[in-house]
């Protein structure tokens, strides 16, 4: 099984956590080996998302799936329906969605929801999307994220949720609680930062789309005409050793038997061919498409940084026009460049779990793929023992 | 490389060699452990077709194709055109059709005939056919084919072209040469068998179709779709680790050049894939083309036969109407025996054939599978040791 959880990538954890100071309800922003990094906890939260139960409600009228979520933190399982996962979203986005991409949750579905193998899907998405939150240490850290994780009782979640609906360092207010401890950046220093970050995220995506649809296609090759093809043969096979059987010629027999072997080895073949997508080509699927949600937060996040940049640009202009005060610039510099280093703390903890996913996941598609082609030489191998040596 | 030529399969050359009588212009046939045999030779004709070269005729305006063949008999190679082997396919079909598969020659072709790939094609088929024709022992036996294989010079040629056109022991006269030494066969017997071989040679011709057109989908996949898909695969990893590289991020190295090397391999998979069915499936294939020749050549062969079998049922009724001398109804009921003999020993002498054929040929083609799935196997293991152990 594809190992969904994992330890926290950021080789960063072992650096702050030497200067690790009290928690704040600052967000503080330090500078690592790689530039600017966020504050990263000393232990990485993570939780299980398991163990989907059919609930009901108003006697039984309406049915619903629950899961059970375990954090590491207190190792005590809280209930959550899909609609509260998309609730919390609709919280982080609201709060950090300016600043930090918040990727999707798995798609909402009318049809089929109660199916074993949708609700095995959803929660192995619910899952990865979880996992992902836990690893972020902003999001992670917050409050309405904590008491998703974390309530006590119903009355605990009820506060918690009105609380979190309230909460106001929302939006670009988030920028105001940050604390780079570090100098002030230059309006164009930040520019062509946006720029390089830009073109990243705009190629990575391209990049992203096309792996992905090239694994559409070669899963639906493989489960499609492959498989067909691969039952064809080892049916023709199976017939020839039929008919070969019906010859009445002595000495018939190990031929016979060897083509029926090697026919229906071509069955099974055809199976594991069908059944091999599922193994591998599927994590590596899901983590492209964890990385095609993630991307395409970056356009707003960049557009949001953009806009603040033309706002200080312009305030050299407003000053001179005695529209605003020198001090009021001064401190729009100063949010510019706080964005700034946030941006690249996030853009360096996207890296690195960009770097610990994508090898990650390679390597548990080789690993299958090695295994997957060994298995069908030693099938063969096991046809071609049947054969007379002449 | 596959092995075209062959010991000849059958096992009761052993046996017959003990009892050899001297070589008579009679078609002996004998009783084996399997039924009635031919007489097989103590030792197996072969030739090897070689050495393909451009001749010119009519100073150069009409060219040709001369190819050299050795047999093993003389070791003195003879040269021959495609229209030879022609020549020899048409006295041999005149000759011996009513009584023994003959098949067609490769295809006539046109077009193309002077380039490379076609003249390789065509020797290879030209070579399976006369290996084919050389095991046959009442064909190879045959002065024609000797003549074919061995003449001397070019009088000695034309001498013998002359001749063999003038051949008279042909078509069904060719029975009347056939000396069985066993007793006569009732034709209520002889009618049960064909039936069985004609059950059984429709059926393999099916079966032998079958998996010709599955065999001829799946190469067209692994040319096609399958290598563009592959290419497809390794590009798509190629530009990821090229948009990977563009991060400015540390220690990205490791990554983009796993990544760079995993899509390297998946192109030269491509290759691999697309170059397969060229190294086994081509053998299987054209194995199966043989044998959809000589199966083409039955329906002829049991149409005489049966004929044979009307005539003689009739043989009563025409003696009773004195339309027919008992005895020469007693000649036509011999010589059907004789022709059941001669059928019965053609489909021994095929069955070995098959037999050896399709063992040899099965498991050439997954000696080389199994070869397939190892190479890949280890590319992918290569392509693997590139990631970051976690």
């Amino acid at each position: 099984i594809f190992p969904v959880f994992s330890k926290a990538p950021n080789p960063e954890v072992y650096l702050l956590s030497k200067h690790l100071p009290k928690q704040t309800d600052r967000l503080p922003i330090y500078m690592g080996e790689v530039g600017p990094v966020w504050l990263y906890p000393q232990s990485q939260l993570d939780c299980v998302v398991a163990d989907p139960k059919k609930g009901s409600k108003m006697y039984g009228l309406k049915s619903y799936i629950e899961y059970q979520i375990t954090p590491n933190s207190t190792n005590r399982p809280v209930n959550h329906r899909y609609k509260h996962f998309d609730w919390l979203y609709e919280r982080l986005t609201e709060k950090f969605g300016c600043a930090l991409p918040i990727p999707s949750l798995p798609d909402k579905q009318v049809t089929g929801r109660f199916e074993d193998e949708f609700i095995k899907m959803r929660m192995e998405r619910l899952q990865a999307w979880m996992s992902r939150m836990c690893r972020h240490p902003v999001v992670s850290n917050s409050d309405v994220f904590q008491l998703f994780l974390t309530y006590k009782d119903e009355k605990d979640w009820k506060e918690g949720k009105r609380k979190a609906e309230k909460d106001e360092t929302a939006g670009v207010m988030i920028f105001s609680y940050m604390d780079p401890e570090v100098p002030d950046l230059e309006p164009t220093e930040v520019e062509q930062r946006y720029e390089t970050y830009s073109r990243f995220t705009r190629s990575m995506d391209d990049g992203v789309k096309d792996l992905h649809s090239v694994s559409h296609l070669h899963w639906k090759r493989c489960t499609g005409p492959l498989q067909k093809e691969y039952r064809h043969i080892g049916k023709a096979l199976q017939n020839l050793s039929s008919v070969f059987n019906t010859s009445g010629y002595q000495g018939e027999a190990t031929l016979t038997e060897a083509l029926m072997t090697t026919g229906k080895i071509y069955e099974e073949i055809a199976e594991i061919v069908a059944g091999q997508p599922k193994k591998d080509l599927h994590y590596l699927m899901e983590t492209n498409n964890e990385y095609k949600g993630l991307l395409g937060c970056f356009p707003d996040i960049i557009g949001v940084q953009k806009a603040a940049i033309e706002k200080v640009k312009d305030a050299d202009r407003l000053v001179a026009m005695n529209k605003i005060a020198p001090q009021d610039k001064h401190n729009m510099a100063k949010n510019l460049s706080t964005m700034s280093y946030a941006f690249q703390a996030e853009m360096n903890h996207f890296h690195s779990n960009r770097i610990y996913d994508y090898n990650r996941v390679m390597q548990f598609y080789l690993q299958e793929q090695v295994k997957f082609y060994e298995t069908i030489a030693e099938k063969l191998k096991q046809a071609l023992s049947q054969y007379t040596n002449l």
